[in-house]
């Protein structure tokens, strides 16, 4: 049974966590008997989306309140997280973690990346513990290994997603729906998730992969 | 391959449909090979709840808004739902069924459904076509079945809950997380989700159950 800190960056896929990822990485995590914390940046979402039109709301909503939604109010703010409490990190997708986890959304491999999650990262990495991403998710890992790790992973099967993470230094591999890619050496485990087509039965195959490398 | 209405109640368990049971809905259909149409009424929450206090924000959001970003948007206002277009109705739980798609929340078992839900039950029921309920979504059921069928169903193992089906006429029975309460005369499934303690790998056996008897 290990602890795993989970990251997410709020509630629908447009300007937060994917909820399906989330919701099916924690079903993976609780079929595993793995103990779960979700933790999420107390900042206001870059955005918020009406995800029946796609437009943008005049409104302001704060991220850590709206990925309580999903986490059922067992959730920290995202400075609290010291890897050193978990044997594992966690990334579902969603393009929140482009906005409000980092600016990749606006910026690509140009981007900057929260300092709270990138110390986690790092924390993780430096003591040999798991990293899962899913979705976009491994995109905020190649900004933070630039330089230090070429670490593989994946965005998917589209080439020009790819590229991005091998401009950051990545060495980036091709990945289906319920396909894992697993780093051994840096114990950094990616699936595509809504990366490709919607498949929510091979999306749960590629979590469960990822989440069977955590603990 | 069974078509499957899903109807869902905004995005959140204190003033929505339940995030959990909703996408764990999602992925037994999914794996079903079901095809799903999501649906929700297009009015007002009748509450904004922030999910990290509990306590009521001061704002107002749509249902079939918040709904969409469980959905990823492919979702319908309720009102369009037909029973004719498809072979099994289901209903995630979540306290959005108690307050946006009836008002069980404040009046009990003298509480009014939605209309276009009762409708749609009502539709089900007399074509023999399968509905699921989870969670508090029972409570919604015996009060469109009251003075119509005495239809054997659950809200879990808590007494008080299951007398409020029994108020209504129902024959109710307690059932454990992982556990369906099924009426094949009625072609009724329910399942306890959230109505017992967490245990996501306990509940995904519960709906998993409901959805083998939707197609």
């Amino acid at each position: 049974m290990a602890k795993v800190a989970v990251v997410l960056s709020g509630c629908g896929h447009r300007d937060g966590a994917e909820i399906h990822e989330s919701v099916l990485t924690l079903l993976a995590l609780a079929l595993k008997k793995h103990k779960v914390q979700c933790f999420a940046p107390d900042i206001a979402q870059k955005k918020v989306i009406n995800h029946l039109t796609g437009e943008e709301m005049a409104e302001t909503r704060n991220v850590l309140v709206e990925a309580a939604r999903i986490a059922r109010g067992n959730i920290k703010p995202l400075e609290e997280l010291n890897m050193d409490d978990f044997d594992a990190l966690m990334l579902p997708g969603g393009f929140g973690a482009a906005l409000n986890l980092s600016d990749f959304a606006e910026k690509g491999e140009n981007c900057s990346v929260n300092p709270d999650l990138a110390k986690a990262v790092q924390e993780a990495h430096k003591s040999k513990k798991p990293i899962g991403a899913t979705c976009i998710a491994p995109a905020l890992l190649a900004k933070i290994f630039q330089g230090k790790a070429p670490v593989a992973m994946t965005l998917g099967s589209d080439p020009s997603a790819n590229e991005k993470l091998n401009k950051m230094g990545m060495k980036a591999e091709a990945a289906a729906v319920s396909e894992m890619v697993a780093d051994e050496e840096h114990k950094v485990y990616t699936t595509p998730c809504y990366m490709e087509p919607p498949d929510l039965a091979g999306m749960f195959d590629g979590i469960s992969k990822v989440v069977d490398r955590l603990g």
